[in-house]
């Protein structure tokens, strides 16, 4: 069955990857209605989605996830695709256009929305969270919230502009170029920090990692000039060495560990900045006056800014950086259950599913 | 005796409040040496001085006392003069100038002065803790921590410029003008936030203590549009509520208190910044994912910009702030014990010694 | 004859300020239908209108409007009124609300507005310039550009947002609290320019007329420290000799002259910011080497921050902005003509229009 | 002769290039007193000194330089060399260090200098200038003007610190990672800011020279993305075709030319950056309403940021960049003359002297 949009046949069924219960694991390949797209929204066409740490959370099933998250859901935040209709009220896109998009739907009125700051509206929906997302064939998403990307983008880039604009932001709040640089966290986030850092041109990366050889293997690919880790090697006496006693400039924290944010403000320089990433599972007991003696300043990063984050990421795609290391595996559609399997393991680096 | 220094006689010995040995209180007004100035140091003839909550510190001989002080010490660090020698390296300071200064000794030479942040020099030395102070009849500063005050200044401003900076310097780290404030903490320092937030047009400033009567006056006198008493109201609720459930723009901690840390940050709104001057008995336990999904800031304040917070001062004294209410009581120095069981009573805001 | 909007009653005409035809003057009061709104905007009811520099462009029919006006037309782009009706995809404009609202209507898609730049906008239309405007009884607006004002906000200060906005971006985009400040040119934004500067504590506000004695009067009655008529004293050396040589560290140069933005260079000190609102009938000769040997920063506004600041305006509001001696005089609509002429001879302030 | 300094000995008298008479060319080889420092000062023994513009202009003896320069004079502020004495009052530097440094000398205690500004210091002095410079054996330097090389930095990049600082404040003072950056004028701190910009990941570099072909191949060759030869091409033309009518992010304009200034604006996007590191040879005509309804933004650049542009560059060598295709010549201090003829002539990048 299908149905004919302007001319065009769209299938009125979809495959698609749907948490199917309020448990561990039970994603399921299924077959559901195609989304309908309501004025200001398209329709895209999926070629390609990827694994977010968020994705992980909802498969595991964890505090957040049982809050959260509402099933049935078909999940998914990371994509590229084809735009296969676009709406009535739509403005600029045109079907056929190689696009991704934010996955944050600013709501565009609230306080934060109308002062530059949508990345903390009030009362955002997030794809493949609140709403049907890219695990699938096909998926709405409105107007706004789509990037035009280059026709010669590699999929695997195009896929990861949505975590790679948290790497970004990161970085790029930072002051890092010639700067000496500390991440804390080598997750896919982390390890695309790594990539930017070395592709800006900062003075030297310290690539903090506890154990995962996997990931310590892909931050020296990437081009950290030292990664510790810190199961072993303690970061704040290494970075202190290296560094004459100084500390760096800036440290990145995106492990969510209270120990490496502890670490991370006794690396610091004086009048240094910790951008933090990193979620806590529960309140970080924090040595504040520390802080405050350094004359230190600290940096919530949530989300992206929109847009100009995707707008810096398309900059340094046209400058050249090297990701591809960090996208490591990619399976079918139908063998998600697998990649979310080996994203739970750590052998790997960004995980992508391929809908056909 | 005297010694006669250029032309001009300068006596030999001088009455000074010294901090006499290692133990609660302990200080005595004596007679001691004149110092001596280097080449690039003036002599200042004191006409008032003020104490600053370290120097409560010193008089409780609280652990940090115990281990940065040595006695005897000739305390104070916020004081205004006349120049009554200059060193022969000088190059602008001159006999009888009205001067005030930077108790910060910065070296000039670290990475942190070399690049705009001399006021976490590595190498600090400190009027009146690290070297002799203020309370006293002259004192020796080097020429570049002096500033020369307008003749029409009143010593009683000119005096409290140490402290004032570092309130000054919280206020304009953050974006107060127009926008709503909550001042965390009314001792001295946030009674002098409140009365330049309200000065310089802050939308509303909400100023939240904890149970001082004489200070939560002294707030709603500075302009303070709400005063919270946090032992009854919370604060949190209050500031909601008045903002329609948005949370103020700039947080000023000024306490010390890891329950009003908490507080200021739920009071925030999304993407707003928390400037913190108070320093913490012990590290704090901080909900820093909430911090980070608000897309918060957080800055360590740390003595004062040397030396743009001091012109910024000049520019509100000229503008006309009101201070007068924050400098409560005058003693003279003979009186010092007299004064600084009144701080400790906290029936007080700004105290004053008069040297003479 | 009228037309029901649900359930309301809503007049089908209107009367209207009617630019006729392409020539000097030619405004008539006319009786023109009621605008019909889109889905994404409002009508709103006007309660009253005032006359921005533009509108006097139009009036004179220079080379500028010439080129962009079409006539008929309905001018007017400040105002406050009435929601008077809806649009069904609009999301939180209620009936009744009291509004002001944005001049400039933004794209939404462009590379500015995709990157917090929406006040320049690649696509930006323009209320009572592209389409009609508010000399009328009614106005359509989009709900994207409204602001619900407070209730207590005098109608008169609602109005003159759209211009209070440039003198607001103008003086925030700079930095002037407890800071020298002179001001080139004394129109009506350049009045409300002083009447900013004052409210937030400049250190001294110089401001700088020409030869209009009304608006030098005003100017001193807004709180200018020293108002100079540049007809008989020369700026640079009036501001030279009151700040020991030094100059001011902010310049807002608001008057559009040559000569004046050489004064404001040549009375700006090392490392100083001059903001620039003025339009300038020709290409300007300016003596750049000196602008870049002083280190300084040039600053092009146009129009303001959206919203950034109106949120700023709704602050300096609360916390008691007086604004009234700007606002000179008030004409019933059907007295258009004599208003514009007032505006012609300069003497008088902001000139505002009630349509009932 | 010789004199014994510490245990050292130092010659009494050195070769120096010596402009000896106001007049075109008149540098000649001579034999002088090395320099006497100051108790704050070191002597350097100097291993390589580069030609400034600015030696260009004394060398030809421009109207500038008759009303700075005093001759006979020992020119040059471009140097690297070795501590050879050290004066009584220094803190740090120590015989045998391996050192450049800035060759502002700011005086430490104007407005400026106290803001954090010192590179716009209202009393510089300047190495080569107003007082013996680097084309010589040695030469006294104020302790606080060093900046200690690394080891391994080659003498030719430690050399051209000071231009190349004029290239680092010059980007940095923009935004130009992964952004589209547009420099007009290759010139060597041109070229550099070429080298700079693609170094740090802009998005794209144009380059615009005017007809030196040398300079034009240095700037491909140092990765600018399109190089535009403006005496053939529009780059207005070019850079509006190649950025899909967008414009660029920053412009750099190096080149002096008020035709360049023009293009310039005309090439930048609404919103964007103008950087001036250019010195007219008189005012420039400017389309200064243009720029503000852009609402660009214009700065600038003077010297250096001291010293946060140092250690910057010490972490664009430390992070690899490539500016050895800039040093193009090396001679002997003897053939000073040649040296100077080559920079002339325009066919050489920078241009270095040996003085053994």
């Amino acid at each position: 069955m299908s149905r004919r949009i302007r001319g065009f046949l769209v299938k009125a069924t979809m495959r698609a990857a749907v948490k199917t219960k309020p448990a561990f694991g039970s994603i399921e390949i299924k077959r559901v209605n195609v989304p309908r797209i309501a004025s200001d929204e398209v329709l895209v066409e999926l070629r390609i989605a990827s694994i977010c740490g968020t994705d992980m959370h909802i498969y595991e099933w964890d505090a957040w996830s049982q809050k959260r998250i509402k099933t049935p859901l078909v999940q998914g935040h990371e994509w590229a695709g084809e735009v296969a209709e676009v709406g009535s009220a739509c403005t600029w896109a045109k079907k056929g256009d190689y696009v991704s998009g934010e996955g944050h739907i600013a709501c565009g009125h609230c306080y934060q929305c109308r002062t530059g700051n949508p990345h903390v509206c009030n009362n955002v929906t997030i794809l493949g969270i609140d709403r049907p997302g890219s695990f699938a064939e096909y998926m709405a998403v409105p107007e706004k919230n789509l990037i035009r990307n280059e026709s010669d983008l590699p999929p695997e880039y195009a896929t990861i502009q949505d975590p790679l604009g948290n790497a970004v932001y990161t970085v790029f709040n930072g002051d890092c170029v010639a700067k000496d640089v500390a991440i804390f966290g080598l997750g896919p986030i982390g390890l695309m920090a790594v990539a930017v850092c070395r592709h800006i041109g900062a003075k030297r990366v310290f690539a903090v990692g506890h154990k995962n050889e996997y990931r310590i293997r892909l931050a020296k690919k990437l081009g950290a000039d030292r990664v510790i880790k810190s199961s072993e090697d303690d970061p704040v006496e290494v970075i202190l060495d290296e560094t004459g006693g100084l500390g760096v400039d800036e440290v990145l924290e995106m492990s969510g560990s209270e120990q490496a944010l502890g670490q991370a403000l006794r690396s610091l320089k004086p009048a240094g900045n910790m951008q933090i990433l990193g979620i806590y599972a529960k309140p970080v007991t924090f040595d504040l006056s520390t802080f405050v003696t350094k004359g230190a300043a600290m940096y919530g990063i949530h989300g992206r800014r929109m847009y100009e984050d995707w707008y810096r990421m398309q900059g340094l795609f046209r400058s050249g950086i090297n990701l591809m290391p960090v996208i490591t595996h990619k399976f079918p559609l139908d063998d998600v259950t697998e990649a979310m399997e080996l994203m739970r393991s750590g052998d790997c680096g960004k995980v992508a599913l391929l809908p056909s």
